[in-house]
């Protein structure tokens, strides 16, 4: 049996769109003489279309699409990820297309409702297994989660016969260590059935979230034999082959392709993925952003331009009394080293104005934090103007850690359309710099800016770490404290100082406010701001006073 | 058997303080000879409490308060909803506290994930009644959602004995025409099961929600007997008599609370018991807005003084060239008829420093959409600037027509930490100024105000209807297309012009990043922007064009 994966990149709610893709997908996939054909989970919607699902006309037209596609798909077989609706209920199914027309469907039997995920809003869970049989061999029809749990999944399938592959349709985003799990998840699956296992992942960015692909092919040792390229389009084709002693075979019909270095080469492919899935998909030709001369802003313009290319990125710097002339030199060096065009438009003139109407107003103090944040505000102004005047979609610039804390000015700093690295966390940013050098083989992020101390330069000799813990510091509670869930108990415990845990916690609670108008930006942790981490703005909650 | 409900304003994660808000509750029930005294869902914790569920410390200080209150809580019988943890797993339970311990627990059966409702992400749900006699008659325990699905429920109690009273402890959030629902459940309730029922609401302001109180008894008959006061804490007791007939009546011991007079004063207090509730909880004492001298501005100031108290309201008019003498003169009067500060900060010279810095990039028009945002902006920078210098809370004044077609300057005329109106639509904003007056016996809001056609005053001459529909239409339009997800094709065939329609779904679809970075606001819709409605930003779905 010839089995292709269509690992694409779907397009939430473009089905004529997503459809045309498949269609040119499913002509390559027959001159490879494929017997079976899969695309990922909601392929024909793309994921996750969230309140789309619950416009009847919306469900409909998936079903238009999924009938369609039936007739263009008259040979062999095809398995379509489309939302379902039947009987006024609505599933996450897939489609088993075979000659002309929608000979089965199999309904997602284990939904998800954590993290990022809301499937219980919309679909009821499927309760009955779909096994076709393609060339002599029984294939398993799962979606996603459904094989996440091998105990329920064994409860599912253990009317069927023997199974020779099971075939996974997913759309799973990427977090740090996402590859990894998954590589598990599919191999103990493997492993546990005695069968084959052909994993087709979503690839694409998709507001918050970045789809990695890696679409593969596990033997019935559960060992890896095809995998497909992470974060882009692929199709992935092998041969499924049962041997007489009960083992299941796996033959790639192509050389694996190139993957990702490591960790920090994953991330930085997500982070531009997701860059360029939001700009693109959402019609942005050109994005700009304020630059700095500081390390955050250096790899967001370096991301923007890996993403879109350097003629669709625009740096503006934006100083006032309080920039060096280091950091502003540095900016233009970023800029130029990049090859994008660089505008400078100083703020003083304009904050001596604001200065002016607001003294007016008994107790405007002109250099407490108001002024402070005036400068990033005024920033803001003339980044969205730019962007109102020319199209363009503002980046932002702020990191995790920034973000986390609150360390940022509300319409200020996070004035823009994508916070591209707002989920990495202050000390990945810097290996990101060093990574991005590294890739390149010469210094693109000047050294200067890898080694300068970190600043917001909004008053005179201005560090961060005249606010802030030390970023080693800050990293370690937060990682704890936001992606882990922990109490400041748990984190006294494990030898963090509490003064400063007790500090940062407090941070992080006062600024919910701040980040829920904040832009989205690519998720890339286990647990990012957004809909990821949902807690309330208004919330009193304080682990160490409510004890006993 | 004497029954009490303590309506009261839980704060969400105040543990502590919620705890001791009981206990005042609770020795006035005691005076009372109260034999039941049930408190809202989830009374520890407030609802809700989103992904503080997910902190397993919390869990177990909401478990310690429990016990607590069962030491405190000696005599008779008192029912408490909090977050319950038990084998790993998250229940939304009702403790029974009696003789100073935890006697029982029942776990909500019906878990809502609808709407503004997330509780499968956190909860699994019970399977088992809890039934406990009082006084000798047999009470139920559900938790809101149990006794809207009366088969469901039949179903839970189908083992018990006759039940004579069915107690009900909600968190159930105000939005037009939910109070009557809510009526009727409960009435059809009591006559289904022959008995009464003793519906404790929770009441006060979470973030975006306004739980509305309106406890209540009803008889076996179905006739609503005794009522709490609305969107204000209460403390409702009736007895609760079985007779020789099977059925079982109520009598109340202190007359009715005075109801809102109709679905407008319903909305206008909501409305400002969630504006109180937000800046008091989040300890805000002085709120301040931009008074325009238009009627959006003037409600939502109107509101703010109601919430707040005068003296705790800043207005602040800020005039460009576009503004005519007549709606800064309205602001002012706006401002002295609410007896609050008033400060006018002009923006010209601001507006002409950004002008000339902005001047120097090609391309720059001096009389295009940017500029006329850059005002809205610069106003957005003002207030901002006196809330961080002040420490107040700026509220918003866009309401939710504008909010949906995007006719808003994002960081602009949406800046600020609370949007008071923001699902209000146009033609509401109006008849709640005509309430006003009215409930106010004079003119508080100018005649002028009413009168005037809107304009955002950006440009010469500017009209709200250069741009948008007539609002009467806009506002049917938005109506079906986003509180009750019509497709276009839908609000054709409801006679509605296909032009208009078309440009106003466009208009909807494309400025979901905007509300996406907007501040939370009260819900009074069925259906309002905020987790209320999950649309993707990156979204192609087109239900004209992808049909057939």
């Amino acid at each position: 049996m010839r089995v292709a994966l269509g690992q694409f990149n779907a397009i939430v709610g473009d089905l004529a769109g997503n459809a045309e893709k498949m269609r040119k997908i499913w002509a390559g996939a027959m001159e490879s003489k494929v017997d079976l054909l899969a695309f990922p989970e909601l392929a024909v919607c793309g994921y996750p279309p969230e309140d789309l699902l619950l416009k009847k006309h919306f469900l409909r037209d998936n079903r238009l699409i999924v009938d369609k596609l039936a007739a263009d798909f008259p040979d062999k077989t095809t398995i379509v990820g489309f939302a379902e609706s039947y009987r006024r209920k609505c599933y996450n199914s897939a489609a088993v297309l075979q000659t002309g027309r929608i000979n089965k469907i199999y309904r997602k039997g284990l939904l998800v409702d954590y993290g990022v995920f809301d499937e219980r809003r919309y679909f009821q869970p499927g309760t009955r297994p779909v096994v076709i049989n393609i060339a002599g061999l029984n294939v398993a029809v799962t979606i996603c989660a459904d094989i996440w749990d091998t105990d329920w999944l064994a409860g599912s399938l253990r009317d069927t016969n023997q199974i020779q592959m099971i075939l996974n349709i997913s759309a799973s985003p990427f977090h740090l260590g996402k590859v990894e799990k998954r590589q598990e998840i599919v191999s103990r699956c493997a492993k546990e059935f005695n069968c084959a296992v052909a994993y087709c992942n979503l690839v694409g960015g998709q507001d918050e979230l970045v789809f990695d692909g890696s679409s593969c092919f596990v033997d019935s040792t559960g060992k890896f034999i095809a995998k497909g390229r992470a974060f882009a389009e692929d199709l992935i084709i092998a041969d499924v082959i049962p041997s007489a002693d009960g083992t299941v075979q796996v033959k790639p019909i192509k050389p694996r392709a190139p993957q990702p270095t490591g960790v920090l080469d994953e991330v930085y492919q997500a982070l531009v993925l997701g860059t360029r899935d939001y700009a693109r998909k959402n019609g942005f030709e050109k994005v700009l952003l304020g630059l700095s001369g500081g390390i955050d802003s250096s790899v967001t313009a370096a991301i923007a331009v890996a993403a879109l290319g350097p003629e669709n990125v625009v740096g503006i710097t934006m100083p006032s009394k309080f920039n060096s002339p280091e950091t502003i030199s540095d900016a233009e060096k970023m800029a130029k080293n990049l090859g994008i065009e660089f505008l400078t438009i100083p703020i003083e003139p304009i904050l001596k104005q604001f200065d002016q109407a607001l003294k007016k107003t008994p107790g405007w103090d002109s250099k407490g934090i108001a002024y402070e944040n005036l400068q990033a505000r005024i920033r803001g102004c003339i980044l969205m103007s730019l962007s109102n005047q020319f199209g363009s979609l503002v980046l932002t610039t702020g990191n995790k850690s920034e973000t986390a804390v609150g360390y940022a000015t509300l319409y200020g700093d996070t004035a823009g359309g994508f916070a591209v690295i707002k989920d990495v966390p202050k000390t990945m940013v810097c290996e990101l710099a060093e990574h991005i050098n590294k890739t390149a083989g010469w210094q693109i992020i000047p050294a200067d800016v890898l080694n300068r101390p970190p600043t917001a330069e909004l008053r005179p000799d201005q560090k961060d770490a005249d606010t802030l813990p030390d970023y080693d510091l800050l990293d370690k509670i937060l990682k704890g404290y936001v992606e882990q869930d922990k109490s400041a108990q748990q984190l006294v415990e494990s030898g963090l100082p509490k003064d400063v845990i007790m500090r940062v916690i407090r941070m992080v609670d006062r600024n919910e406010y701040k980040r829920r108008q904040s832009p989205p930006g690519v998720k890339i942790t286990p647990k990012a701001f957004g809909k990821d981490r949902r807690l309330p703005i208004t919330n009193r909650y304080n682990s160490f006073d409510d004890k006993a």
